[in-house]
């Protein structure tokens, strides 16, 4: 009986399915894309500070004064800006509040494996657009000028490569619908595009304090963008979508910008030398704008790899995907964690 | 452009409006049913010695932990407890997981305004059913067998009023598509359904630790029933809906039941208390099994009284809607907060 309680498109759908969470002792976790460092000390003690009485009452409702300072930092109103359970929260909400089940969705493929699911979730045709052989943008003509909504990570994930803004503004004037421009990864980049949801009337720019702010715990993300589009998110919005201590966190993340800045330049340096390391031995590595690297490993099919690195204690990502299926996604933790990584392989190798 | 950009069931869409959170100081605020006492200090310790590192880190995806405890504490398998961010991440996901956009949902009136907003949203035929005159369940005729998902709160708000279990338990045999009982205040009743849940399949119960267990910051609410039902609302759940911190303060609460219950029975005697002293000074105080009343002010129209309590430092809940326009929902506060209102209502009436 029950199982006709469920709507068909929830029974075929496939969920997303998140890098693995395990807490290992000793497992040196290179899998989902974490900052190896932790968040700044102001952080910790401001959130500390803020696990008192208050936890009994509700958290501002629309994160008011997180939005305030998010405005400030990137030179926008508060109403230009939208805080999220995560930008995952945001992102489907997107799919919610733009597109009519049966209208179109599209992305780039390979990118953030979560889109299709969106897309299927919601009852709307979505189609991946397959990027370049070096994962750079596909021709304008490959795009539907109409989908309702197009999803561009960027820098790209899984391949850790950048697009400059050039290039996605003629994206963006192409394209009728709205375009998230998903920059889960940005800080790690030379370049960002929040200009254009400054400027284009269809564009939002996604944001997260995850992985550049070291907040993946308490679920901090935020979109930028047109007043009228985030306006449309906002009526959608759960009321008390955004934790308390997250706001708090996050607040206190903004204030500590050079300790973050800091975090940045070194997960860039160890990405570098990683990089130049995996390649002597033999690993075909991609370039990165992002705190992990796409690599080709050597000898061995890549998901042989994901097993030997785990059965010495390094955890990578593999995905089964026709693109990327020879390739391991490494995320950049401290020097020591690269170090280790390298050791392994080498003694993988050696074998 | 933009506004062709948005969907029309959003453009159409009168957003939920949550009570006010202001941060005055001095003021007494009984308006939104927050708990009056703190989370318990072992709550906060360990919420306090989770802050660390560790933030950098993506949380449970599952919340197999707190399920786990909650599933011991209810008699049944982790796989039968979803977590949301809030229980109204959940009754949003239950109008995706179960109801077609066209399909009926139908709730009492009055109840959580949410509901309507949450049928709208997804593009449902929504229908609200009457209560009686006393806020008790109409006849089982009034309900439409074959809505794909129906909303009970129960106790009910913002009456107060609770409903025999064997009451709830009539209504889910006559009706075929997914019942939630939405159990948000049901610590501060002498009785709770969840037994429907467990027996029945196709009937959820909702609960919260916000307002029983001083969480509403931190935005914990699970489902608890059929599997089936469960794994459907879990392949629509966004991978990381369960802030961190959340989950360690969650389940630390478990840990410390007692604190909770002396809570649960100090607001109970607080709240039949202040009954009484309404009473006497003219107040029409509906019975309630929460931790807030519902009362028809003397006098003055409920509105004003609105005004002239929040002049003398003290907010409460008044709904513009025709059932229930000339009443007052006060939140039973502690001891001394109910003393301060009954001060200012006898003040007021004294003018």
């Amino acid at each position: 009986m029950s199982r006709s309680l469920i709507r068909p498109i929830v029974q075929a759908l496939h969920a997303y399915v998140p890098g693995e969470q395990p807490r290992i002792k000793g497992l040196i976790k290179l899998n989902t894309n974490e900052n190896p460092y932790p968040p700044s000390p102001r952080v910790l003690r401001e959130v500390r500070r803020a696990v008192d009485g208050r936890l009994r009452l509700y958290p501002n409702p629309t994160a008011q004064g997180l939005r305030e300072r998010l405005a400030g930092f990137h030179g926008c109103s508060p109403e230009n800006v939208i805080v999220g359970n995560g930008s995952d929260e945001l992102l489907a909400m997107a799919t919610r509040a733009f597109v009519e089940p049966g209208a179109r969705i599209q992305w780039l493929v390979p990118s953030y494996s979560l889109y299709p699911v969106l897309a299927q979730m919601h009852g709307a045709r979505g189609a991946g657009i397959p990027l370049e052989k070096d994962f750079s943008l596909p021709p304008l003509s490959r795009f539907r000028r109409d989908a309702a909504l197009t999803f561009v990570t960027t820098p790209n994930a899984p391949s850790g490569r950048g697009y400059p803004t050039s290039e996605l503004d003629g994206l963006c004037r192409k394209l009728r619908g709205v375009v998230v421009l998903d920059e889960a990864y940005v800080d790690f980049a030379p370049e960002h595009a929040m200009g254009l949801a400054l400027r284009h009337p269809h564009v939002l720019v996604s944001r997260t304090f995850s992985k550049a702010y070291s907040l993946c715990f308490q679920r901090i993300g935020y979109f930028v963008g047109p007043r009228s589009l985030v306006a449309a998110l906002d009526k959608i919005r759960d009321s008390y979508n955004v934790n308390g201590l997250g706001q708090v966190a996050a607040l206190a993340a903004l204030e500590d910008r050079a300790y973050y800045r800091r975090n940045f330049r070194r997960v860039i340096t160890t990405r570098e030398r990683l990089a130049s390391r995996l390649s002597e031995l033999g690993f075909s590595v991609y370039p990165s704008q992002t705190n992990f690297l796409l690599a080709r490993p050597p000898r061995l099919p890549a998901r042989e790899w994901l097993g030997r690195l785990r059965a010495r204690k390094i955890l990578v990502r593999w995905f089964d995907l026709p693109e990327i299926r020879d390739c391991l996604r490494i995320t950049v933790g401290t020097d020591g964690e690269a170090e280790a990584l390298v050791r392994a392989a080498r003694n993988v190798l050696a074998r």
